[in-house]
């Protein structure tokens, strides 16, 4: 079994493997609910969440945009405090908040839990990734004035995203970029996207692509900004790449992956920017 | 608590309201699983489910899609037997058959659990629903060559659906029919489109919309057939509708209810044809 650690809001620490959930919970049964995905490092100093200010505000954003009650930060922090004394294989793992609409028949209020397991390694998708594009079948202005898209909102309802990571796998590859109907790039299945072009950073906007406020690109953005360099949403198309400084896909767990080539074609490297911001995100 | 009975693969009934899976499970946690739900009828003959070599034939289509196992048919049977065997709540109940990739991390194989559950009384359903067109930024082609989308597999991803049904109920009607980004009517959130003109019966395309397979459709449009007939797939606009002789949404559970009117519009009512239409599907 891998290294894994639940706990329960209300509850505490639960044994890994406990049965937790009943047949009728929303978010088994409809995938109605919401989670969210932070990085854990076990190091030299104190055990650390990257960014958990970031990922409990989007945790909350989500909740709203499902219409479940508003998560109480206090009592996670508390949970995922529970959590984290009891973790300590070192290195990387991914603590991962959930929070469903509960049982639809059976009494019990909304389901609220955490996991901590320990991360994939990433050292070699770190050095570059091969990516196929995916189309995501919406036009890149779908979701304007849609809100039961819920574009945007990190839900339970996943499969595609899987489901891509499979198609990826079969290609032979390390990752895909989602393409809208209309031929502009959005996102990876679990990942934001940056490009670096005439000395400025540009990521894909949020409002009516649905794609999801990226912790990790937020974070690459703001020490961009703060450094005077200048940052920008803009939607690109594939064949705009080659002509860019660089094209990185960006993850809380894995970080900051340059793209090597994007449906065999090669992209542009640039080791330095590379460093420079997986530093910026923290990795 | 609302009347429920939950069984497991390998292990047969269990309490209602027991925990069974883990905080892991990607059903659960990514909504990586399929389900169907059938009819269960408790009158005077024998307990029956209506349609349940259909439903269980497009359960199987949709773990194919999802890469899963094929289901063990013998084994689904048995256990819905000894399910329906302990139902006894007279009227009209829904069995949901669940099947997911299982825990992630841990040990277990794939979740296979069934839950049958007391029917919503559907009874002004059947004389007619209000509804409303809501966009579902999709193309109406958009899933041609696009498997990983998973267009027509009934995925316990459904976080949409649920959301389309709450702004349903926001807009004070009681149904939506999901349009497609490019102006054509595609389906209701979990349930199919029946349309009279004429003089044939005509349902949304499956192939290229990414629309399920509705059972209750093709029972329909089968008996059509078997009665001489025509029956067609075709894409209607909402404008389109007024100009016909008529509009269903057809459901396993709820039946095949007349739409009253789109989008504020009236649409033509034949009650005798709703009355047949409800018959052959076996409400």
């Amino acid at each position: 079994m891998t290294n894994q650690l639940v706990a329960v809001m209300g509850r505490g620490l639960v044994p890994t493997d406990a049965a937790l959930l009943t047949a009728d919970d929303l978010g088994f049964t409809r995938g109605d609910g919401c989670f969210d995905a932070a990085r854990v490092v076990v190091g030299d100093g104190p055990t650390r969440v990257d960014h958990l200010d970031r990922h409990l505000a989007r945790f909350a954003r989500s909740a709203a945009a499902l219409e479940l009650p508003a998560p109480n930060e206090a009592a996670w922090r508390e949970l995922i405090e529970i959590a984290l004394a009891s973790w300590d294989q070192p290195g990387e793992a991914v603590l991962k908040l959930v929070r469903t609409r509960g049982p639809e028949h059976s009494p019990g209020g909304i389901t609220e839990l955490l996991t901590i397991t320990a991360a994939t390694d990433a050292t070699q998708v770190r050095r570059g990734v091969r990516a196929i594009t995916l189309n995501r079948g919406f036009g890149a202005n779908a979701f304007t004035a849609a809100p039961w898209l819920l574009g945007g909102v990190k839900t339970l309802s996943y499969a595609v995203n899987v489901a891509a990571k499979r198609e990826v796998a079969r290609r032979g590859v390390e990752e895909a970029i989602f393409v809208s109907a209309d031929g502009f790039l959005l996102e990876a299945p679990t990942a934001g996207l940056v490009v670096a072009a005439d000395d400025q950073l540009w990521t894909t906007p949020v409002a009516g692509t649905g794609i999801l406020d990226s912790v990790t690109v937020e974070v690459i953005m703001d020490a961009a900004a703060a450094d005077g360099v200048g940052t920008h949403e803009a939607l690109f198309r594939p064949e705009d790449l080659p002509g860019t400084d660089g094209v990185w896909i960006a993850s809380a767990v894995r970080g900051v992956l340059p793209v090597l080539e994007l449906d065999s074609i090669a992209l542009p490297q640039n080791r330095q920017l590379t460093a420079h911001l997986a530093r910026v995100a923290g990795f």
